[in-house]
């Protein structure tokens, strides 16, 4: 192998990401950090409407991390990778002693290739947009957590961890005029349309009837003390879409594996305060606030 | 931020690589994991004829570690990516408990743009080919080693961490005939000279009395029962040139800071075996074989 990989030409843009994963622990229900590394790369780079081409791996092993274990990783990889149809082109692993890291520590940086036409970032929301969620929320956290802590809860949650592409590239096919994407990962929900309302100089409004949590996660969260709408996720999209092309992205969103759930929760609205507020299922308002800190540390 | 970044495009082939950085000591004489961890991509891009562009970094930091070395060690990022004239442009950190990680560990990206009409790889050397060295070796494997374990030598030695990127430009823009680049890292040039003379299919003979290793090195070596030329460097390249044009490309290697002390160290020989072979000072032959295992880990 040579110090780095020569990939072809590209008439298109091109967009870079990087992402380093701890996530503790390193396997738990519905996936590990190998799939996580993938498809959080992969993510990364469709939100901002690239196709995802090449990937980097980097591992820190710690000594002595079982040889079986690290397999099951690297096949983890192999078929995130597959599914997302992206190649992984250059590599590095580091050893360090025992002590000195936590099993396995991976990053995984991406390029893509940004699809023609689309213009696509976090401060593009516009009053009027319909925000649409592709799937329900606050899976991987409460996977993560549930397994962690070893609360024995009789309904396994499995993590969404998943590579939205495919989805991403429908809804491109559907309509160039997608606002914002983002997934939302550390934070959940709320923590990225703070962001996003922020960075737009907008405010929205979601409504708690419309956005879609499982039983079981609903359960674990009131259990725990945590706000699914906090809670970290890794297959939640947020797309946030003009009025008019809103039906035909919502169409093209249900047809693929990790959108059929999709549909619209909110809407933003007039006002430049970056206020997110969340109508209750009582009908009153209450504002999501961003949280200080995280909620759970090494969820990714 | 948006979660990746969006570049332009580009007319030319791109490279791309990985490298995550676990230096102990994280600082030591010449530099620190941060310089370390821009140099190191720099050059991975620079090794396959690629002017360095854009870089991602990620770092996963150990709770606890004081924030005023962190600032120092960005710093340091800084200095480096200035001199190297790349850009960050993504990043990403994480937090693990105490005891998770050793203060700080670094993972660099890279995207580099292939100079037109190269094609650089270790697998392109031919008999007749010179070998040239730019810079004394062990300088980087020795200075670490020596601070980690706290000898007290009185020379102090200095790492020769530093971008490569303008010295191969110059190399290029002299003769884009370059066949083989590589940076001297891990296993030191014994190790790279193997490599290379394996994926080439040929064999190389290098001249003892022609490589350049400083006194405070050789002197350190002696003591501490290391080889030289298995010494990790991180600012020595290894170029094998076509017989023709080694000499422009020395006299323009010699215009580079980092390039000053080049010179023709060896010759690349017929015969396909892939052995290396050293002709001593004393005029006998001995063969450099690959050492099994690492001569010092964390050495980057």
């Amino acid at each position: 192998m040579d110090d780095s990989a020569v990939l072809g030409q590209s008439k298109r843009r091109l967009a870079f990401t990087t992402d380093s994963f701890t996530v503790e622990p390193i396997f738990f229900p519905g996936g590990d950090i190998g799939r996580l590394a993938v498809c959080g790369t992969v993510n990364d780079l469709s939100m901002v409407g690239a196709k995802p081409r090449f990937l980097s791996i980097g591992f820190i092993i710690e000594e002595g991390y079982p040889l079986d274990q690290l397999k099951k990783i690297v096949q983890s990889i192999y078929q995130a990778v597959k599914e997302a149809d992206v190649m992984i082109v250059t590599g590095d692993t580091k050893v360090v002693q025992r002590g000195k890291a936590d099993g396995v520590y991976i990053n995984t940086s991406g390029i893509g290739e940004v699809f023609d036409q689309v213009s696509i970032s976090a401060s593009h929301a516009k009053p009027g947009d319909a925000v649409i969620v592709n799937s329900p929320l606050g899976c991987h956290g409460m996977a993560v957590v549930t397994s962690r802590e070893g609360f024995g809860f009789t309904s396994r949650i499995e993590s969404d961890v998943a590579p939205l592409n495919e989805l991403v590239e429908r809804m491109v096919h559907a309509s160039a005029k997608i606002h914002v994407l983002r997934d939302a990962t550390r934070g959940g929900l709320a923590t990225v349309m703070n962001e996003i309302a922020h960075q737009s100089r907008v405010e929205i409004e979601l409504d708690e009837t419309l956005i879609p949590v499982s039983e079981s996660v609903r359960g674990a969260c009131e259990l725990l003390g945590f706000d699914p709408l906090y809670v970290a996720n890794e297959g939640v999209l947020v797309a946030i879409v003009p009025n008019e092309v809103e039906k035909s992205i919502l169409q093209a969103m249900k047809k693929s594996k990790y959108g059929r759930e999709s549909q619209i929760v909110g809407r933003v609205m007039k006002g430049h305060s970056g206020r997110v507020t969340l109508k209750t299922q009582i009908g009153s308002h209450r504002i999501l606030d961003l949280l200080s800190g995280e909620q759970l540390p090494r969820i990714c």
